[in-house]
């Protein structure tokens, strides 16, 4: 099977020349990048589809899809809805790919909200933490969508058998939380999954569960205070380490030991988070992704193909989701 | 001056023991922590009120104040209130914490909601975090107030003239965030603050602001993310150094540097966080305090009298908040 992978070109704080370099290295047998760009792309060979003007990181996701058909963003994320590829990837506006996608890829039926979801590098294996920034604000049936998909996702990539689920609060007890985790928490355990009850941002990095559920605000704050405080430590350590000719000769004989720590925790390392909920594989990518966080991107979209993670929540959703979905407004998103 | 500090032996994980021997470090010219706790504690010489029960961290919050006032929390925090003592330090119960404080200890005028605040370790030096967890829910105005509060804090605890004051959301834009905080960057951008829009969690170490604002869940999340970050980096680190003789030679000589790394970041360092907004000094500390966390949570709630942080904030908020509490309902708090 050949997957085509389009890419923006112009997504991202370091394009284009990280994403082509990074499509080039994620070419294989049975991946075929797609580059939407502006014509004179230097696209060192790859397929390319010219596209006029680009989606800005200030610029207002509905308006902007609305007012740039023409942008690489929102040609390459047609292109999945028009079949002429299999999966997107851009590292562009978030909000410009959810409003792209919602009207180009559509929502899955039954699907209230689509949601991000990324993989945490915890220590005993990647889980999954969604929505980690696609719905700001969220409602408590959202997050037992968000619940539902994470538990799919975790099934059919990480071959996780049954996955413990629980809720991103601010204590373990159920009691503890905001309006929105206690009323999510209440329908959780009612919800016809493995629910494990609430977590906290401390055992984020444990593995505690293999899904962690919350709304896209907390999930982004938590998911970006995790990546800071990633680099921050080995940056102090660093610092240290370099103070003094003990330190320096300490930290070339522990490098081999922080290589593999940073390998782990790197956030390039699996490149961006899938937008499910959808009709067509989006992968949203890092707005600092470099080359090799884009070609892991490309890989991650070519792997969702693959694992044909949209037939999965398909068939598995309606049955799962239909509940909750029943007790709200019919579309959920505007 | 002596400074009576009255101390919650029943409170946190590691109660009685661990605090009642912070409490001893801490005792110090100047310094007199007096333990509130049960009969027959063995509290080393040091000043003992016998109290009658202990609030559990499951107690339902307001339930626990009216139903168990003899037991140590109530009484600890009562003893602010009648001017037994200058200022109160728990590991226990946040919620009871706060209940009882508002209860005994009182609302500044002017203040909605006190909210605690608590130090990051930033690389160039602390910053404050308003509110690390006192209102799982609050309203716009209220992230004000933290930021007035937390801006107060840092000019007299930090020093800073001019504490530059950003609100922590998930995008740099003014346009980025939830319905909260694009509400709350409105108000904050015409407090009379040194606002400087919004942060993320990514830079929450990198100390680009010398208050950071959000709610109560928000902030506990953030908090508890970094907390376990930071452990779970070091301890990744140390899990692939002790993997070979190469790796443990080094990590021998890095110890030093990893000392001051871990000096600069532990959790301990501070101890607590302040609750500010009352009319008194409460210092809420970690629920997993160890003798060292007690001892600095004392000596911190000891700087705050020293520094008279209730008159600074008594004098300078009712100008800069009244004009936010009166667009509010009289009382804030249920």
């Amino acid at each position: 099977m050949t997957i085509r992978v389009a890419v923006d070109a112009l997504g991202g704080d370091r394009a284009p020349s990280e994403i082509v370099a990074g499509a080039l290295d994620a070419r294989a047998p049975g991946i075929v990048p797609v580059l939407y760009g502006p014509a004179g792309l230097d696209t060192h060979g790859l397929e390319h589809v010219v596209c006029d003007g680009a989606v800005g990181m200030d610029d207002k996701p509905a308006e902007a899809v609305r007012a740039k058909p023409g942008s690489s963003l929102v040609r390459a994320v047609r292109a999945v809805g028009d079949g002429d590829a299999q999966a997107v990837v851009s590292a562009g506006n978030t909000g410009a790919m959810l409003a792209a996608s919602l009207l180009h890829v559509r929502r899955l039926p039954g699907v209230l909200r689509p949601g991000i979801a990324v993989l945490l590098p915890a220590a005993a294996g990647p889980s999954v933490l969604i929505d980690a920034g696609a719905n700001a604000d969220a409602r408590p049936e959202h997050l037992v969508q968000f619940a539902h998909m994470g538990a799919v996702f975790a099934e059919e990539i990480l071959e996780v058998a049954e996955p413990r689920v629980r809720l991103l609060s601010i204590g373990e007890e159920p009691e503890k939380g905001n309006q929105l985790t206690l009323e999510a928490h209440a329908l959780l355990a009612d919800a016809g999954l493995r629910f494990e009850g609430n977590t906290e941002g401390r055992t984020l990095l444990e593995g505690e569960a293999d899904v962690v559920v919350c709304d896209g605000f907390t999930g982004n704050v938590a998911l970006k205070t995790l990546e800071g405080t990633i680099g921050s430590v080995l940056d102090a350590l660093r610092h240290e380490i370099d103070a003094n000719v003990r330190g320096r000769l300490g930290g070339a004989l522990i490098r081999p030991a922080a290589r593999r720590v940073r390998a782990r925790l790197d956030v390039d390392t699996h490149g961006g988070g899938y937008l499910l909920g959808l009709q067509g594989i989006v992968v949203i990518a890092h707005g600092a992704s470099s080359r090799r966080a884009t070609a892991n991107a490309i890989r991650m979209a070519a792997r969702g193909v693959e694992h044909d993670i949209v037939g999965r929540l398909r068939e598995s959703l309606p049955e799962r989701v239909v509940e909750s979905a029943r007790s709200t407004t019919p579309n959920g998103n505007k």
